[in-house]
């Protein structure tokens, strides 16, 4: 009997005792200097199979920007594909690529990530409408994250627009507006994932989101991080440096939900 | 000396004495029976060629749903190449990915579109804020369409939400509602495109479009079809029909503009 995605997510977040999602997002500008060193058709592969092993002890999920593979061409695709099959079902695999469009193209992009690519969940933005959503409401082994406040400057820009039912971020989840990880969480409810970005490099208060954002149980939660695990350390010990990162980063969000256990 | 992409479109649009874009996006549930009949691997390039080959003469673009390619993984990432190599720099070929994210990341996509599929423009949605159009601000050879308004029912959801602005799609493009076409063409201007999607199978009123759409000289319009235009027939006149159908979309068009012409 296949799982439902929330019952999944839920048992591998317990299982891993890991809320950390490592954000896979290749920056060829970036990569240390022992990748930049091979030949540029191995590049991508080795840098990506090397932080996959060293951080996947300390991990639940792994997040691919699609941008940043589809910027490779084919070859992109298809690492993508490899990836997601190398890191197995243990963890969950989601493609960030903020689909949104109608309904009879989101549909080609939802088989593309599940069927094609062998991900467990996608991250869709809402501005086509809630139309964008109906391809995934028969398909409950797969999960969707709706991209409602993002991280970055530009957020104020139309997430933060007042209308009359409060800022449109919030009307994305359907409550008003205050202290937004609490109101996220009442909002949903329990068990209901939230997909936290930009801790690390891109800053942002992981306290807050830890304690407001997980659910009664301390889960419900991915805390997702790119640049600050995949390009710790430019030099040869990369790869030590990106578990190191993980782990700690891990442990950190352990810390501070350890207080708000139940059990 | 590189054309301006506002320049090349509207020599293109002059020189073809087409407002059509062909949208390109393969279905294969809905490939007519000579392309079913195919081994499966030659059905995707089959059934493309044969499209732009009947319509390349009445239209002025075409423009490929990214949704629709990477369904079949890395090979729809190789066809989407290949077909903009094989349409070539006389018409415009624009990639439907409505990509929204942080500079950071949408410059990968901006490489992907430009410099490694060989697109001349993409299409933007306006949910991560401004910011989304950052890495383009110094490419004017390339073009960007931000997705102010779509055309299915969903566009209420976000699009309309009353603002202190009047209704957000247009705080897009930063005017106050009325008739959208007039009102959209008198806050851009002469000369920068608008993009009409959703005229054929859709539906949506042709007639306003081109009537207010177009500006001074009767152009800075594309009115992309897809579905009425690649599916027109299911038989073996698949790629006459489509042809026809382009053809008709074309003539309408230029009616629609003829009583508008300056010169």
């Amino acid at each position: 009997v296949p799982q439902r995605f929330i019952d999944r997510l839920d048992r591998i977040l317990k299982a891993r005792d890991s809320l950390v999602c490592v954000g896979l997002d290749p920056d060829p500008a970036l990569f240390p200097k022992p990748i930049r060193a091979l030949p540029a058709r191995r590049r991508l592969d080795r840098f990506l199979d090397g932080v996959v092993d060293a951080t996947a002890p300390h991990a639940a999920a792994f997040k691919m920007q699609l941008a940043t593979y589809l910027a490779y061409g084919e070859v992109g695709i298809r690492t993508l594909s490899r990836l997601t099959r190398r890191i197995g079902s243990t963890r969950l695999r989601i493609l960030d690529l903020k689909a949104n469009d109608i309904p009879n193209i989101v549909r080609f992009y939802r088989d593309a990530a599940f069927r094609e690519m062998g991900f467990d969940a996608i991250t869709l933005t809402p501005w086509l409408g809630w139309e964008t959503l109906e391809p995934f409401r028969t398909d409950a082994r797969h999960g969707v994250f709706v991209v409602a406040h993002s991280s970055n400057p530009g957020a104020v820009d139309f997430q933060e627009i007042p209308t009359p039912r409060g800022p449109l971020w919030l009307a994305v989840i359907g409550e008003t507006f205050s202290d937004a990880f609490r109101l996220a969480r009442a909002s949903l409810g329990n068990r209901v994932p939230i997909l936290v970005p930009g801790v690390g490099a891109q800053g942002g208060s992981l306290a807050t989101a830890v304690r407001e954002g997980v659910d009664a149980d301390g889960r419900a939660l991915l805390v997702s991080a790119s640049r600050s695990v995949l390009y710790a350390s430019s030099g040869k010990d990369w790869k030590s440096a990106a578990g190191q990162e993980a782990a700690r980063l891990r442990t950190q969000i352990n810390q501070l939900r350890s207080g708000l256990r139940t059990g």
